[in-house]
């Protein structure tokens, strides 16, 4: 494509990660923004290498042809992960400096907590890597804190409201909310005319307001027991998950038990993922709901009077950050909610802007989290739902490895050394475990679209073993299947994948199939997930079924399904490996992101907030004061 | 100066902040970079209006010769803030647009908890303004963000910590922390070997450890009771303040009570303001105390192993922030510590680079927070004392307003109207008050250095009263005394003022006398400066006695003082204004950061976590979802 990208000069074996990202001088970023005809007034720059791109660009060049768009999904993983960011990168790479094609890849933005705690970063790997590193992993334009921060004065707000209320008579209240001014006069703000919309009343004059009227419009009246809303932080700090708040002196008692969940499962992040525009995010972020009033309605963030300035705290993460490849093609970085936790996958608005910038020809790869059943169903079922997008090609990346596993291979865990089954010939173990790629392979068709299946191949996998896999995926009905080495040859190792994408982008294909419609019950579309697993059917807790009641009668059941579930497999048991049938899939509790726009079960239990190992990553982490370079970053 | 000041056209009366900050279509503050002769290199655009200057700068510039340094304090301030930062700015605009002077305003970014809470924004007012004036108050560069991810990340791995250790073995943690690579060597990181040093273990080969040594290696042995170091958020969040932790199922009863202090309470905010470098920081960092061992020795983060990680999430913080005034003039933003709860003064490496930016015949005006009893105090005897930089000229700035309240006017209350003294003539009221003024202009005076008054006058003061300010202020040993209309005229209504601090910075100054050496006990120290609020003596509680005795031992008695004490009154006591003396003041506790370089004692009791009011700042913004303007924001 532009003149921007260059091909890599690999060497043998491959370095950590680091200093390979360190190897190569990134291109200042307003070159690559240039290459795709970005002028200086649709992006703001971020020091050199990062720039923010702003949504007013789709005003600009939002009539133009969308380019083909393409999906990343991946087989069952190990805790290892199966290199679903690398392929992704090592595919664009290839599109972009080999193939010559226009191609932007979107990415999810990395929780700074396992950057710090077991995982280590999120930029892909060896010679397919967005660059700078430590920059993509660290911070980055600041998208996470303002979730933090707007996520937590919400929060702050729910609390104090409470406090308040609990002391105030109404008319004190009254008097505190709509005070007079100067010359007084009394008025609403914006924001309170909304919660006067929703009671009903069409009154604008404070004064006009009857007794009844002003308990209503100043007394939420929220039930403790029924606020869902968290805090939240980018940390992995375990002690944070249950705790007791308010025994300061001064908050007279009012202790509440809550906890923190980590940044990246906040619903603003799921907005900041699904929404479309400035407009439609302060509509979301009003009408996310914190829990009920005793009589049982629901409370919004804009009945407590801060959707507007929540909507300012996120109006800059709602651009999305433009970096690079190694072999410098364009990356846009947005959004990151985890996939088993939350919907996994980056944000429309980056998928949209990336589209019209490559154009007719051109290709968006975006990644979703995890295997078809996590982060593939909802990038369908949700995302596409809400975006009105369809992909041209669905990429399925499958390792030897995790097949292996799969196959009754022993247990891989992280931090540990691997069996000698995983790196040693054993083609019945790789055989054995493609029940599990080929069920990802027949979920994905089943949205109508080809799929290729990008084998991520390791140095230990051998050319009988990866055979297997291509074999297997033939079989199960995937448009093409492609050996790939990007890992080590950075996108020259991912040619043939992009020749085989090309083709599955280029010929016929379906609509898009929703694996259900919004208009059946909440428990329907929930059995239709679970029967894509594999289950034979669905269990639910007593709190789940009263919140599906609830739901239904607060009106919320036309939502899609965001089902929280174990990655490690189909089923909730993240011990059953392959692709297990049979098992009744149990609901613990079911949840509600209005303002996102979903409802999610909880299925088994899934943390939202991962804890530290006694040896963190941050042991190796430092700064080299002298360069002010960062190492130790993996 | 520079070829991008301009004058300002104004209105009576003066419009609302927001609407005068809209009305000036700022800069790409690469031109204000270029006036400064910085190059691309030395600074990193965020976005079009604000930019990082990198700390490298002082490298290229670090041997050129300083500008004029001078600190701007106020009297003891009514609740509603008597214009301090709006004096700093105007006065900049003034010596710019006006004077023709090379200059530099150094101001603290502002906290967001304030922003959304009662105060509102924190940059300036009326037609001297930091802009654009939603970037200052919101987010800025992240700095803040970065402090709230490291702090907090420091707080994950104190627990964390506790918690492994209290379920495995020695040597079960020792094979955790320096485990086998695959070639079965084992080795420690760099941060493991600083904590070998300060064990005076010289061996690096964890081989070579004896059980006793491996023992002393792995155990910190933290007692829980001890520890200082709180979680932290830039949210006023009041049932933050005092919590229990550790609730949850897996983290097996170990709970604990602890509460969240606001990010700007952090050490880390002390650190960033106090720092001269990045390997002073790396150092700093590593060597902050969370608490105790069991035994008594004090436990640090680099005992942790997180003082690198720490440094890494601070790499860019360090960088100050490049803004602009209305007219024009440059802005650094740097650091923002409460001068209450902490010293209160922006960095030391802002006013460093300013002072090499603007050279010799240049002007670098640096606030600090609240009276000259809180942030001039901490200016001198700790930010002074660590830069070596001396001010050349402080400014008292003073209000008609606050010093009525001083001689006895009714109670001045955020949010209530103002009593009828307030705007109408009273000069016995003034006169009476202006005890307060007159032991601001001696205490500042006894540094050394030349005293301006700036009395910034509001519409509703009468020439008298101005005039009665002025005779005060000069029968107090004042260098000069104006008055400023700058609120209401921009640059134009601070000329006088301008012209005043030029003649004092160019007259002759005495060298700066700090108020105690450090090689004095703590509790001479804290008398000291006692003695200068009118004391006649100071209480230490037990526990302040306690910590008094453990510092000493543990070495830390030579650090200079950072009083924790309410900024409303010379003395502990808010209520009492003008110029109290005779009075007992309490130390309730004692604590020490010792990172960031100070003990600082808590004088009675001092809210480390804001609240929010029944009608917090957040019900006016919002976003103008047409145009990405924020509406609201005061």
């Amino acid at each position: 494509m532009g003149k921007t990208t260059r091909k890599l000069e690999v060497s043998s074996p491959v370095p950590a990660d680091i200093d390979i990202a360190n190897s190569v001088e990134p291109l200042h970023i307003s070159d690559i923004a240039q290459d795709l005809n970005l002028g200086p007034k649709h992006y703001d720059l971020y020091g050199k290498y990062k720039a923010k791109v702003l949504l007013s660009v789709l005003d600009a060049i939002g009539g133009g042809q969308d380019g083909y768009y393409v999906v990343v999904g991946g087989i069952t993983p190990t805790p290892l992960g199966e290199g679903k960011s690398t392929t992704t990168v090592g595919l664009c790479q290839a599109l972009g400096a080999y193939l010559d094609k226009k191609v932007i890849t979107c990415l999810r933005q990395p929780s700074q907590g396992p950057t710090f705690g077991i995982k280590g970063g999120a930029a892909g790997g060896g010679y397919s890597q967005v660059i700078p590193m430590d920059e993509f992993n660290l911070h980055l334009t600041g998208d996470i804190h303002a979730i933090t921060a707007s996520n937590n004065l919400l929060a702050a707000a729910i609390d104090t409201r409470i406090f308040h209320e609990s002391s105030q008579s109404d008319s004190a209240l009254f008097n505190r909310l709509c005070p007079s001014n100067k010359e007084g006069n009394r008025r609403f703000s914006d924001v309170m005319l909304r919660r006067l919309k929703k009671l009903g009343i069409e009154k604008t004059n404070p004064d006009e307001l009857t007794s009844e009227e002003v308990t209503k419009f100043v007394r939420l009246d929220i039930d403790p027991s029924s606020i869902t809303w968290k805090r939240v932080m980018d940390v992995n700090d375990r002690f944070l998950r249950k705790i007791t708040i308010g025994q300061g002196p001064d908050e007279k008692g009012m202790v509440r038990e809550t906890g923190f969940d980590i940044s990246v499962a906040s619903e603003i992040m799921a907005v900041l993922a699904l929404t479309t525009s400035l407009a439609d995010m302060r509509e979301r972020l009003g009408k996310m709901v914190i829990g009920n009033s005793k009589a049982g309605d629901p409370i919004t963030a804009d009945d407590l009077g801060i959707g507007g300035a929540l909507t300012v705290l996120m109006k800059d993460a709602i651009n999305p950050t433009l970096m690079q490849t190694l072999e410098g093609t364009p990356v846009l970085v947005h959004a990151g909610p985890f996939a088993n936790i939350a919907h996994g996958n980056s944000s429309i608005v980056a998928d949209k802007i990336a589209l019209k910038l490559v154009g007719p020809g051109g290709f968006v790869v975006t990644e979703a989290g995890f295997g078809s059943d996590i982060g593939t169903e909802k990038f369908m079922n949700i995302k596409c739902r809400y975006s009105g997008l369809k992909p041209h090609c669905a990429i399925v990346v499958a390792t030897v490895r995790a097949l292996k596993m799969h196959g009754g291979g022993p247990e891989v865990v992280a931090g540990k050394a691997l069996d000698h089954a995983y790196v040693s010939e054993n083609i019945a173990l790789v055989e054995a475990g493609c029940v599990n790629l080929a069920k990802h392979i027949s979920n994905t068709k089943a949205y109508g679209v080809n799929v290729v299946v990008a084998v991520n191949a390791f140095s230990t996998d051998t050319e009988a073993e990866l055979n297997a896999v291509r074999k297997a995926s033939m079989a199960a009905g995937a448009f093409d299947a492609v050996i790939c080495t990007h890992h080590a040859h950075g996108g020259k190792g991912a040619v043939d994948l992009g020749v085989a994408v090309q083709k599955a982008c280029e010929s016929v294909s379906q609509p898009l199939r929703f694996l259900y419609p919004l208009d059946i019950g909440i428990k329907d579309k929930i059995e239709a997930i679970a029967k894509s697993y594999g289950a034979s059917g669905v269990e639910y807790s007593e709190q789940a079924e009263k919140q599906i009641e609830v739901y239904g009668k607060q009106g919320f059941s036309s939502l899609p399904i965001c089902m929280a579930k174990t990655q490690y497999s189909f089923s909730h048991n993240p011990k059953q490996k392959g692709a297990p049938s049979g098992f009744v899939l149990p609901i613990r509790d079911v949840r509600a992101s209005i303002g996102a726009g979903f409802i999610y079960p909880l299925v088994g239990t899934m943390s939202t907030m991962p804890g530290l190992p006694t040896r963190p990553c941050f042991y190796e982490i430092d700064l080299d004061t002298s360069t002010g370079r960062v190492i130790g970053l993996s």
